[in-house]
């Protein structure tokens, strides 16, 4: 290529495989801001370029427009058209080879010290799902789900897709789902609300998370249960706030003891009807302490209603919510576990007071929420497909705990102790005798069991007495438990 | 009803409608929440209650087993069945008549300090939609959105559901749209990145809510475009940033002035392509001063590029990704215009070495998006309808804007001057006279037009010499420009 430092000689073997306005532009800029052409530097008129390239007069015009929109060329009256003399020193010292990455990493910017807490995340961020193994806890039975059903309904619904709906935006979400949802938590939960208390969000994590930023501040205390869920303790983290954790026996988690060690906590996460990972249940004296916690220290409790569907004796425990007089509850949920996981919809119920605060938040941090989904999931509901799925699942998760207590019972019950909630897609088994629990691990892993330790789940295990381990069994046919179950009796040396 | 302290006669007559152990279950909790029954009350026993009552005996012990489980009832060999003896005293402070409005107000908790800063928003929560009016700024033509192409797609897709699609979930977004995203930008828009670097977000408000909170600290300065974008400013308030409002004028932000007077911010807002809403192009020289401060003050660039599709002469910018060095630029776009705003889907380039940070932040303060959705766009674009779609809008749009350009410059030349950068949804034009702006757009408003002032999208607008109007097209046809140039016309006195 022709190097002249006042003028621009065009690469004209450059144009035999890309001839057109787009060649010509790119090499062009390529030219200006490796400094081969210098500022100020003339540029021939675009009829003898043309001439000299033999294209069209008009290809060559528009590649000039386009470098003058940019400002890399200056096109006078009389004076011609030249290299933008405005061009300031930076674009000179983008001559030269690239620079090295350790140079590149120098100026480079880095993460706040916010930012460090925030990219902290128990959860995996893209599962590799094919090789997971049995007894993988909190699986619902996916195979089970109506995918039919499902399509016909998301069939439908695209097909009613009106001009207004593709712009119909509410940022509690949609006003069908939030009605469907209020009056299904009225009736199956007992949970007192209206659909304007109702907000449609992308999952429970995302209530929390906009929780924590709406109702707390930087440096604010939190209980934790613990074992709890993992994703409490990090979203709390991930908004500033520190976590507490706090024992959970088998009444939940000890609130008098959070009260006497941490008083001053601006919120409580607690999963009072399936505690995540034990599945016992809050009691009712632990409940009203709660409840009166918050109100005297005007705190909130955040109640994830995790698992409440599954409950094979008895029904769902009412939640906290509906004795909540304060005001101080936010009740979340989400349809991750009770039809599937890829859907993302959850929900938090909020106090009356609150509910258009955290629609602002909502709006302000993510907007709203995706229309069809919402029109889909509503229609499932209406029509009863959403009650019907789960008494069918309810049914057969039950058989499935049942089939496997019993085996676990008799085969495996010199070294697990079955923990007897007939909650939750999960079995909470103790390790009855002083086994090393790495090692179990390292071996079930080894035969293809996706089991997990229950001090995964905990802060400060080391304070406690025994591990456990949790059987994920919903998503397991029976003759599946039986061949899983072999292997972990195997793997107990049982 | 009866009211004995020391045992339960139960309120026969209410059964007369409601039958059943939910009945039952729902009065005795009542009378013990409302004091009615103390702690340590004699239940009878369920075949004295089942008799007295005329129901099945099951109906009774379903009931009592359920309060059992609550805590409410305490059922021991040989004592019978009593009310819980450890209610604690919170159970009776229950009893007697609700409180007050005042009184409950006066124990629930409240915003935090930034939660009242979050709950700011310049997004209406519920926008009503059927009350628009003509010249909507912002608004895509969504009447041409192929409807049943889309629903066809999403259809095919649905069925295509697989066990493993109900649960696949990657906090950066699928694998085939991210590909399809990072295809798209290389080749239309000159964006260097692989599909690693993708994250696809809800919106990209979403997307600057994630850089805010990984990449500042409270208390940061960000500049801003003025006028600009009011969704920067407010996302910038709700993670803590003290925007910066740097003054735009026809070369774009000016960057050389708000390094003089915020030299210390740590990340700028610009949308360089398509000024949001002023529709300039941010000049080069401006670009590459831009990029250097970043460098020298390792400072971030969050590139919104914002409706860079629609360019109506030309083609549209490379983006400041494509100049970046140092790793700095966040290049930001959305679907929601292009396609419709309903659809909420967006997403983030990321620098190589950002990107996990980015997925993690995802993950725990949302988890990941919706599946169905993304392999519906995911075909969309790789079947070539999307670049038909912005294609054919592109053409639409030009001439819509041609042929208000033309009425404007014809009937209201002496009002109005109009700012001729032929790019995006909406026309600028500058008032000529001393008008008075209130009173017009008051005007405007009881016509039917839903105009904006361009102070609407400044924080600094008393600074200017005059205030112009937004005037939005794209949604609009031929015939119904025509009638509201006619009412604009009618509104300023032409």
């Amino acid at each position: 290529m022709a190097r002249l430092p006042s003028s621009y000689e065009p690469p004209v073997h450059a144009f035999g495989n890309r001839l057109g306005s787009n060649g010509l532009y790119g090499d062009l800029r390529a030219a200006i801001l490796t400094g081969r052409l210098r500022p100020g530097a003339r540029i021939p008129s675009s009829r003898e370029l043309a001439g000299k390239l033999g294209v069209a007069r008009g290809t060559v015009v528009a590649a000039f427009e386009q470098l003058a929109a940019e400002g890399y060329l200056d096109a006078r009256p009389g004076s011609g058209t030249r290299v933008s003399a405005v061009l300031p020193d930076t674009l000179l010292s983008r001559v030269g080879p690239a620079r090295s990455r350790a140079e590149a990493a120098h100026s480079t910017p880095a993460l706040s010290a916010r930012g460090r807490q925030l990219a902290r995340t128990p959860f995996p961020i893209a599962p590799a799902l094919t090789h997971v193994g049995a007894f993988r806890p909190h699986m619902p039975a996916l195979q089970e789900f109506p995918i039919k059903l499902w399509a016909t309904i998301v069939s439908k619904q695209a097909r009613s897709l009106t001009t207004q709906s593709l712009v119909d935006g509410d940022a509690r979400g949609h006003a069908l789902l939030r009605c469907a949802i209020a009056e299904y938590l009225g009736s199956a939960r007992g949970v007192r609300c209206t659909e304007a208390q109702v907000l449609v969000l992308a999952s429970v994590q995302q209530g929390l998370d906009l929780a924590t930023r709406l109702l707390l501040d930087e440096g604010d205390l939190a209980w934790c249960e613990d074992p709890g869920y993992a994703g409490a303790v990090a979203g709390f983290r991930a908004a500033g706030i520190a976590p507490c954790p706090i024992p959970v026996d088998e009444y939940g988690m000890d609130v008098a003891w959070a009260e006497r060690r941490h008083p001053t906590a601006r919120m409580a996460y607690v999963t009072p009807a399936h505690q995540a990972p034990l599945g016992v249940s809050l009691s009712l004296p632990r409940r009203l302490t709660l409840l009166d916690w918050a109100r005297r220290r005007k705190a909130w409790i955040f109640e994830d209603d995790y698992d409440s569907e599954y409950r094979y004796s008895g029904k769902p425990l009412p939640p906290l919510q509906s004795l909540d007089e304060n005001d101080c509850v936010l009740y979340a949920g989400c349809f991750s576990k009770t039809l599937f996981p890829a859907l993302r919809i959850a929900y938090l119920v909020i106090p009356v007071g609150f509910a258009d605060a955290f629609a602002a938040a909502r709006s302000v941090t993510s907007r709203y929420p995706p229309v069809l989904d919402q029109l889909v999931l509503a229609e499932f509901m209406r029509e009863g497909h959403y009650a019907r799925h789960l008494r069918r699942m309810r049914q057969l998760y039950a058989e499935r705990r049942s089939l496997l207590v019993k085996l676990v019972n008799q085969r495996l019950a010199n070294k697990l102790e079955v923990m007897n909630n007939a909650t939750g897609l999960n079995l909470v088994c103790w390790l009855t005798q002083g086994l090393s629990q790495d090692a179990l691990l390292e071996r079930c892993k080894s035969s293809g069991l996706a089991v997990h330790a229950l001090s995964r789940y905990s802060a400060e295990w080391k304070r406690r007495q025994r591990d456990g381990l949790v059987l994920g069994f919903a998503s397991m046919t029976a003759p599946a438990i039986r061949i899983a179950v072999g292997k972990l009796a195997g793997a107990l040396d049982c």
